[in-house]
């Protein structure tokens, strides 16, 4: 059994959803070891310990970087955590995070990455007029929003849409593409080529 | 019968298969009524030749931007030209050419626009890594490959690509592509929001 340790923020929402494909075996062979924030009072924590699930905060405010960061690398460790999973986490992580957990830090991000970094993709790429959005799971590097793909999704934006519409069309689809990443990463049979992203033929 | 100005580089393989689909009814209310290329030896201007279309070369070669321009300008205009198609067209355009053809110049860019802009989109792509490929139809405005998007196109990266065999399925996407965008713009029933293209409700 594989073992993943989820950090969030907020409600988590993918966070849940992972949890749920794991208890309806829709994700195999990996469980939650443990669910991080960087905030007592996020709803995530709540819907975690609902779940029966280890759930710890690690309080930022008012700490440096280095020193909250090695607090959690610190508890990764501590639950044995073979896959970091962002899930909603406003933080960036610091190099020795990164370098904590080489290929090892999994995020989701809400447009078809490189287009549309940073904070409110989905609004970005509405305004931008796209007739194509999507999202992108992708490991964690030193630079926001740029590691190597695991995978993207991609579906039209409706003639109807308005950004909040379609802003829950992609949550939708992040559902079901994160868990789809985290088992094509979990299974191992993949290799980095470059910066590509190469499944090994069966 | 709404017309057509082709300005090509090249071989215009996107000519070649808009005056494909005009001759075999897939694209229908237009007519092709001149082909101009930058460059006297252009494959594009044979093949629109051997179509018996009219075809011009108008050299750039040693001349200045805003004089050359004016003379394609002046030759759209002479062949009372609705729209402007770029096939392949490698030079900028002036923004008076822009101010001459206001939303009445479209592009095609071998990639998900905002992504990859510039030369070699798809090797570009393929080098990051994404797992989703696309090709966009778009106004131009006067900022390089960032006009309003009409029409965008999007399909999955195959386990095998290499970068040629991208190009080469994305290249396939864009000559049913540049056709369908044409068709919506030569239609009207759109509109431009922001810097969204909303089709009208039927």
């Amino acid at each position: 059994m594989k073992r993943l340790g989820v950090l969030l923020s907020g409600r988590g929402s993918n966070f849940a959803a992972i949890a749920d494909n794991i208890v309806q075996g829709r994700l195999t062979g990996c469980q939650i070891a443990v669910v991080i924030s960087n905030k007592a009072d996020a709803a995530g924590l709540v819907a975690a310990r609902e779940r029966e699930l280890k759930a710890l905060a690690i309080e930022a405010r008012g700490r440096k970087r280095a020193e909250h960061d090695a607090e959690i690398i610190a508890a990764l460790k501590e639950h044995q955590v073979d896959l970091v999973i962002l899930a909603g986490y406003m933080r960036l992580l610091s190099p020795e995070f990164v370098q904590a957990f080489p290929e090892r830090i999994l995020n989701i991000h809400p447009s078809l990455l490189p287009a549309f970094p940073g904070l409110d993709a989905q609004e970005q790429a509405f305004n931008y007029g796209v007739q194509v959005a999507g999202c992108t799971v992708h490991f964690v590097d030193e630079e926001l929003d740029h590691g190597v793909i695991v995978l993207q999704k991609a579906f039209p934006v409706h003639e109807g849409d308005d950004s909040q519409a379609l802003a829950e069309r992609i949550l939708e689809q992040e559902h079901i593409a994160y868990s789809e990443a985290i088992g094509r990463v979990l299974s191992g049979e993949y290799r980095v080529v470059g910066r590509r992203y190469v499944r090994n033929a069966k």
